[in-house]
């Protein structure tokens, strides 16, 4: 197995690696969101990447769920937001969402040509973990990162998923980097990650509880992947 | 003191941050051999970004050396390739050398607009952190990276610095990105750097003696810095 890792989802060059599954990582919080809905029983996601595209889908799906956020905060007339408390069982079980988000979207849909691409997140890692080593093929990692540039968050739990799959392993420079940082901040990495610019935003619109609850580790047993357009377990 | 570290050139943007120094890492070799001339008793480096640009300033210091790579390989009709052990006393003392590296030369020039650009490596780290720490002003780091995308070896470069200089300093989130990375590393920097492509590449080309040499720490007691065109002490 190799495995590479993509800062931004604009470094992500499918037609440079051969056969892969890809991973998609956006901490805060839209996969973390998408974890938490699966956990409590959703049925399907669809992410999309315009407002007017999750309009034109709910057209298509009358009763899905419209969620999902611009500049960290809920679009006027959707159901949901982007915090992970608001997919709780009561209201998403049994649900199709539809999900616009800033950056993980962008992540989630450039990765459409792998063979899937599984939204990853901090909370259902070790999951995600287990599927790609079942699954066997090479692995590219997205991380979904802030407006086109660096995320501390994605990157970090991108290390986490590298540090748990590396024996036997080929790793490319960024993969190996990205361990590297994994371990060098092991010791704190929830302290690290709240002195990041995204979780110091968040904490400043008021989603302190948010960032904490998208920094706990392996508490969902969900690995949903995205292929032919929908999230699905 | 505010730090920052860009992973690559095209990811400075200047206008974004108040007064700076930079300073402009490529371990693999460009700075190592700039650390080394300059121990070794060179007067300046003049750092252009194409061949015809070299041979422009050739002709305004007929007696400077012309200095530099493509790929890794001397370029014909120049003086001096890019290993350090090129820039011995006997050959710089005193000396001009005009030098156009791949990707050094493109970060040094990008820089050009802070108050001085330090061109920093594993030979002279010290040196720089030194340097920087007297000057007390705002560190934005560059990496050369590698034909513009990320360097390993640069990067961990960059964590050693910011390791060196993080006490009292607020640290961007690459900052902390590649302190992690280097503590994540330091039980074994050179064997993380040896497994990387680009030293692979510089092995395969019979450079593995430049690979192990400029990732010595700690050599050259020198901080020449990058000013109106020119480098010098």
């Amino acid at each position: 197995m190799k495995i590479h890792v993509c800062f931004t989802p604009a470094e992500y060059t499918p037609e440079a690696v051969g056969e892969h599954y890809a991973v998609a990582i956006d901490v805060l919080r839209a996969t973390s969101s998408i974890a938490t809905a699966f956990h409590n029983g959703c049925a399907a996601f669809i992410p999309v990447e315009t407002v007017e595209a999750a309009q034109a889908e709910k057209a298509k799906h009358p009763t899905a769920l419209m969620a999902g956020e611009r500049q960290g905060l809920l679009i006027p007339g959707f159901d949901l937001g982007n915090s992970p408390f608001e997919y709780d069982a009561a209201t998403v079980a049994g649900q199709t969402i539809i999900m616009t988000t800033t950056n993980g979207t962008i992540a989630l849909k450039r990765a459409q040509s792998a063979c899937g691409v599984y939204p990853a997140s901090f909370l259902n890692a070790n999951s995600v973990c287990n599927a790609l080593k079942a699954a066997g093929k090479d692995v590219v990692i997205i991380c979904a990162g802030s407006d086109g540039g660096f995320s501390l968050e994605d990157t970090l739990c991108a290390g986490l998923l590298v540090e748990r799959l590396h024996e036997g392993a080929v790793l490319s420079d960024t993969a190996m980097a990205v361990r590297s940082m994994y371990l060098g901040t092991q010791a704190d990495v929830r302290g690290t990650i709240c002195a990041s610019s995204h979780a110091a935003y968040l904490t400043g619109l008021g989603f302190d509880r948010d960032v904490q609850r998208c920094l706990d580790m392996d508490c969902y047993d969900v690995a949903p992947v995205f292929c032919d357009g929908v999230i699905r377990l």
